[in-house]
């Protein structure tokens, strides 16, 4: 079979974080998320953000996390502001209007918006009350193209929407990559500081399943745990999100995660870059876009998996590599040496 | 530390789960259910239910099992008939409201459904258009209160559904637990016959997490993956959910472990009987309901840990005692003895 | 064809709202609730009720005027409790439920809920959060059984409201009837005072179409204009209700439309009485429910048309007779005279 | 004041509608659309639409019927491709997405879709069930660029798709408008023909309020009341909706008022052309769109109001000038006059 640079969840999860599972597994413990492993995993979240009044709640999946914040969050009239590549907008099957809000798509350069993306939107929607009222800002970091947001860009974009009413929510199923990437400049710390709320992923970065929910800002943290009851987001084995997230975070084993698929990332992107190609987006974090001739991408495939992101035209294509906590040394050599052998 | 029989998600999964889950860590799969484990686990619980047109597809949780079924198989103008102590009417924070259907409580005896229940529900909306149109009735088995439907009841409430264009949909959270009892008549294949869908939960039973939700309608299998994915219930790593099932139903180990959990809650039932208790109902499966004074409940709680069910009179409550496939000999003997020693 | 005292909106408008559309017909006016007979019409009601802080907006029907309240104030965990003989738990098609709240319904004696109704419906909801937030009391005010509240009655139920943070929201499709039935000791004002919103209705009473809504409570008013054009409610001839709620109000001709039919359905009622007939519940308003022998309701219909309400048994049932700003008096004489020859 | 070319819902109902509603008023009538004068108005509309298989149903705003008949018609997952013109898509306040329904965008020339641009977004959403099911075409005719369909455009739609599982369904506000421009060639009876659904405008041609749902397509009719109802627009006195619509179509009122409309509008065009102004949409319906400069802009509003409707550069911008039924020669000779003064 082939290796696969499809996704960044085709293996199960890294060995402490099984190990841990099967230390635990004897234990008696509440459910519904007030088992001692959820409630210690939110204590090191909520230090490590360092924002004592933070809320965190674990759920199993990134859309879910999505639809639950924003449709908490927001009330029936109010509206949403992505880029068109935001993952709520093109890959969670209409999960956000299925809980009535509309999502305003955005076109932007590198999956990234800018306050001046948002201040378009709102001056289009002036007809009150015949248009929605734009109430959040949904940004992805990294984003879905690979990119990372820099300290300068989330604060200005905090501050327009602090000024402008607007909640900020950051959907960071690969924050982790995001904060280990060479170019990054933001912490964690300035999550909890400059968003109303945002989600820390487990899945991509090796948990089983899991993202951790944080909402920084107190008015959006009332009665959130009878959301996650009503969309069906309250594990009865709440212990299995917070065994995970405690070993991942304890000890900077997340952080370590990203950090290595990034490097895998970027070393084959140094391959493809030394035989001159070129790529979608620039990007650090642990997804690449090259762009390929047809027949390069056929020499390719011959032997690894992966998507074909984008046809730039009749003779080319930018694929999509993803690399993972899993992606070995080996692997990452083998591919190197398919690269050097392209035409 | 007290033990608990409060409920049976105390502890992680069966043994063998997890060794499961060790064993196939690092194979790289496709996600969102399209894993081998996955395909394996869906045919084995289509060969099981004698029914190879049928579906099935994982899910987390018990909520979520219900209000995605639930809420894909209506239209917007149809409504439910369940059980007042139905689970979507009393403990799921208004899930399938929320979906936008009504659920009409039916009062009950023993927590079980009969045809004339749903007929009085139909006769008491006659004015139409400005009443809702029933159209799915949901049953438990074994249900909220321990007790189980036999083949006659099964049969003639599916009979009654089809004489009427109902969908009938069995919340199968402890569907282990009904089938494995001794006074049990019923067999999976049974559920693949006389059900619309239904589904067979996984948390209750020796998984992490995971039920299946199987359709045996085909009407409304269509286009079932876009609901799952919409309401955030398809996992990045679905193969957690088929690695679980396939597990637990390739040797029946499903069944061993409902039928352990049975008897260890009719080995204490037995003790409760024989210093002559009586109780709410009278259930063959792993809850049991024994009435008992306050003294008494204050001196079983000495060591043990369970919810008192319902207040009867001033001096008496039913408490409620949930055992499972985790439950071992020892602690039942320890209880029993308690028991013994009530006065 | 025979006379109908089915319903209370079988004819069209009084004439002389009528004569208003007609009067005011060429006028060239702002759309969707901004033209000058809406802010005028607004302007009497707010003083009527006199609470300057409150806002008015018009909608077509009830339905719609408990939709788009009820779903505009709650959040999406939040729940009505209403009684089991309410518009929006029986006749609405489940339209609440559909913007996603669960509505408990509480069994009453006479169409009204009492606090300590409201406080079992809560005291069976503790179990946070597998089970929804009880917020919003409905009631209606007169009740679909043709009752009314006292103003201690009213009183206490929004004192418990206020001290269990709970919003009181009045039904008020014949809100005119009840503060005009003999009985009655409250005020509109009292509604302006005692309610977190009600709603005022015109299409029982005298109008063509149209109910006002009232929200008294800052906190509910905030963007409602956004939900009245989301559901659908925002007129673009807005002019056609603000224009004949301001006929209607000016000079309380809406009072003495409401008093006119109470009066009818009084003089019916004394009728039946006089030949000692009983009353399903005893009604002051335009309701009444006299309970008769088969024969006798097939003696009746001859002539007339009414509801079957209520089978009592073998040999009764109630009748529910209408009476509106149309009914004349010589089909009221007609129709004692009916009734006095009954056997 | 000046007179307001604004919008053409201004003034009240044409003098026929008010003076049908005035003979018809002492009439006792069933409610809810049961009415005679409801029945006698749909089995006009069966006529002129030559096909007695389609069903028609009466609701108050256009909102409301894009969003019941959109939501009636579709399952949870599917969506709708509009123009980014489109009412629905900008002016509806997210109504179609309140009932959990996407709606996508494509930008057009002159307001109308081609096959081609909904096949582009179909390409676009092939990663199943990741994104979003199509499965609605919605249109307006006129649109709201004044632009109009032709016989060969509707029927390539139609075809289209047909051919691929969608429905179509024509926003019909101002269908008279269309039918009756000099450069149609569609009848009423096409929209019988080459459609699933459309709706019939009466409030922008004549009425008061009121629009035709019209459903043509038999898989779409069942049940449609319930959601009628559960949507808050089923009047009481649905009488009111059938009188206007009975009046306006028994003998082509309908068609004639707004054939005046369109003319009165091709006047003032004229008057524009003649001093040589362009147009930002070439239009042949009652709503024109002039461009000017900011000065000419000044000079016309002295007297007449009408909406800005979007800047072009510096100099410029469109104005929109919308006519109705009730404009009179008078005026349109009045601002003739002015335009012929405009420097």
């Amino acid at each position: 079979m082939k290796y696969s640079f499809k996704n960044d969840y085709a293996e199960g999860a890294h060995p402490k974080v099984l190990e841990a599972l099967l230390q635990t597994n004897k234990d008696q413990q509440s459910g519904y998320g007030l088992d001692d492993y959820s409630l210690a995993a939110k204590a090191i979240i909520k230090q490590k953000i360092n924002n004592p009044k933070s809320t965190v709640d674990f759920v199993s999946g990134g859309t879910q996390a999505n639809l639950i914040a924003i449709s908490s969050f927001l009330r029936p009239h109010e509206s949403v502001v992505a880029a068109a590549t935001g993952h709520i907008f093109t890959n969670e099957s209409g999960a956000i209007e299925s809980t009535g809000h509309k999502v305003h798509a955005v076109e932007t350069e590198n999956g990234k918006i800018r306050p001046e993306d948002i201040q378009t939107v709102i001056e289009g929607h002036q007809n009150k009350p015949h248009q929605v009222k734009q109430k959040l800002v949904y940004i992805s970091n990294s984003t879905e193209v690979g990119t990372i947001y820099l300290k300068d860009e989330l604060r200005n974009l905090y501050d327009y929407c602090q000024r402008n009413n607007l909640y900020l929510f950051v959907d960071g199923a690969r924050l982790g990559h995001a904060l280990t990437a060479e170019t990054n400049n933001l912490t964690l710390e300035d999550f909890g500081k400059y968003t109303d709320a945002f989600y820390l992923g487990g899945t991509k970065n090796g948990a089983l399943i899991g993202e951790a929910i944080v909402i920084n800002n107190e008015n959006l943290q009332e009665d959130f745990g009878f959301h996650l009851k009503q969309k069906g987001a309250l594990l009865a084995k709440g212990r299995l999100l917070g065994i995970q997230f405690q070993e991942l975070l304890k000890d900077d084993l997340y952080f370590d995660l990203a950090k290595h698929a990034n490097q895998q990332a970027m070393k084959i992107k140094k391959a493809f870059r030394e035989i001159s190609h070129d790529f979608l987006t620039e990007t650090f974090t642990n997804q690449i876009f090259p762009m390929l001739s047809h027949s390069q991408i056929e020499q390719l495939s011959q032997n690894f998996d992966f998507y074909v992101w984008k046809k730039l035209d009749q003779d080319q294509a930018a694929i999509r590599i993803i690399t993972s906590w899993a992606t070995e040394d080996y692997v990452v050599e083998q591919f190197i040496n398919e690269i050097k052998n392209l035409k």
